[in-house]
């Protein structure tokens, strides 16, 4: 096998161990003689498997009793329609004007939830860095919040512009805060009551794409547009435990590895730990000299997406093909910002990084 | 490991060396270093893999040119709304009239269907064989069509009530005919140029659950609802290659493996006449005397899914224990009908249904 290190925004590297555990267990699960792929989801091997993957979820997260995991399917921008979907008709009737919807417009990923959101009720822009391309995340005192807002929606980690939130988004009132955390969720410990929603597509920390994991304050749950599909409905998820429908079953088992294989590593405490030194050796790299860039306010900087621009782009291909001889995958940025980008989940080592930090400076003659 | 036969109705059984080429692959595909589970869904290692997979099955099914094949989330709950969602706009405007979906009730399945649908447009029942408590399919020359409707929906196996389309259900002009193949897909040839969309959920014939495929004509793809989620729009997803989200990828690649096995097993006609055997060795044992029953009408009964009942049913217990101590696994049928089922799915051995065969003539002392 080839030593590799996978920089991909997502899907993306997982631990090892994970793997080799899901391969020897690939054909005989705990003595069952089945697969986790082969096994009905109301049997109870599944439902031992799932059950053992939210407890670990809440405790990694400390998730408050009052909030409900969900385990769904249709990604992050399937969330863009369902999270409307479920919560416009919170207002809806309380006043005559049509229902609103707060965004804070920090990057690709918000700005994706806003145009999807727009379908459903009027959706107001609070804030936005676009002017600045997106290099920071707008100061909350100039957010410009709407009273009596359906919710407010915020991406605290945009993936393709590497901005990151530092502070605790805050609504007006009991505005609930509505966070998508794709792209950081389990590599910070969070204070999960401070939010409405929480979602995220499983594909970059926590396990394979087609798996999306939702976390709601249980007073929300309830309020869907009659449009509303019931497979999305969250009260209908949340009252069948993520059986309504049949769940991604096989992709919940290996998130399950994950969350207990980060209970083994300490946690999402000790994660945060590892990731800032591996965020502060890149960012060092990068900032050494101007031959490479990144554009990212430094206290917005993230620390799971990391993207770099070369100061002479004519190099990028010869870049792109020098690092991958060595082993280090898919870093070419996303087609619409370009340049470079490294993802360093947590699932990425640190020897990762430093692989790649070393290349960085071999590259720049360093 | 134990040797058992799983009849779950699904997530069900996988042909083993499936399993066993995944599990091969688990750390390092095709000497990437990845799994597939880690790799970029835009990377060319993955596009290989999805490439493959879809021109497999299109000649599996030998799939018409003019038909696309969608790899989507959300199984086929989520298609019972996301299929009026893409339909209905069709024939909205066309009258002043509202938008009518038929439908052919005759179980379970096409039931759930209905509810969903009418959230999006009035419903209509063409037929029904809910009286005779869903034992057959309402002949075709019985069924009252309606003009002009969005289209026809039909579920062509009915996985709780055992009931199987054997004809091809037709629309009137040009409606087109939807049909769920949710639990019979692969298992026979089908001529997809007489549906207008073929869904199904991937859990019993195709792969994993969390994928579901889609199989439309190319005229039908955008008549969406503005309400319509663009990740679940099917011109997006066409125009896609259904990467306009993040597809679940993993389980498109165990679909690949299984469309590949099917290929060298012989196709679906090889297939069809496997399961034809397999269906005759079961129905003649339940037959045999009236010690068990099965109740639906001879020219309807499913080739896969053969629910039966204990005369004394006092016995049902018992009946499942000794299955299980045999290692003949989830037989206990579906909640909302009692007694038991077998599901007997492409990758259903013979052998395994022969030793269920086996003891229900030792359970029935024969």
């Amino acid at each position: 096998m080839t030593q590799v290190f996978n920089f991909s925004a997502g899907p993306a590297v997982l631990p090892k161990e994970v793997l080799q555990q899901a391969a020897s267990e690939m054909l005989d699960w705990n003595g069952s003689g089945m697969s986790v792929m082969e096994m009905s989801h109301r049997g109870p091997e599944f439902i031992s498997i799932y059950k053992q993957a939210e407890a670990d979820l809440r405790e990694l997260l400390a998730v408050p009793p009052n909030y409900k995991i969900l385990f769904m399917q249709g990604g992050g921008l399937g969330q863009n329609a369902i999270i409307p979907m479920n919560l416009v008709g919170r207002v809806q009737g309380r006043a005559n004007a049509p229902a609103v919807i707060d965004f804070v417009h920090t990057g690709s990923w918000s700005g994706k939830s806003i145009k999807e959101a727009a379908r459903y009720a009027q959706v107001k822009v609070a804030a936005s860095s676009q002017a600045e391309r997106f290099t920071r995340v707008p100061a909350p005192d100039t957010w410009k919040l709407t009273e009596g807002a359906a919710y407010l929606h915020v991406c605290t980690n945009e993936t393709i512009d590497g901005v990151e939130y530092n502070f605790v988004p805050r609504a007006l009132g009991d505005v609930p805060v509505v966070a998508d955390m794709s792209s950081h969720i389990l590599s910070r410990p969070i204070d999960v009551s401070q939010y409405g929603v929480i979602f995220a597509g499983a594909q970059k920390n926590i396990g394979p794409a087609g798996l999306t994991l939702v976390i709601v304050r249980e007073d929300l749950l309830d309020h869907a547009l009659a449009i509303c599909p019931s497979a999305f409905h969250w009260k209908n998820v949340a009252e069948h435990e993520s059986m309504f429908n049949t769940p991604p079953t096989y992709a919940i088992y290996i998130a399950g590895l994950v969350f207990a294989h980060l209970k083994r590593q300490g946690g999402v405490a000790a994660m945060e730990a590892r990731n800032i030194e591996k965020a502060r050796l890149l960012y060092e790299a990068l900032d050494r000299d101007d031959f490479y860039s990144n554009r990212v306010e430094h206290s917005c900087r993230s620390r799971m997406n990391i993207p770099f621009y070369l100061r002479d782009e004519s190099l990028n291909e010869q870049f792109l093909a020098g690092a991958k001889a060595r082993g280090l995958l898919q870093l070419k940025g996303h087609k619409s910002v370009g340049g470079m980008r490294a993802s360093i989940y947590n699932a990425m080592p640190i020897e990762g990084v430093q692989a790649l930090v070393d290349y960085l400076n071999e590259f720049a003659g360093r």
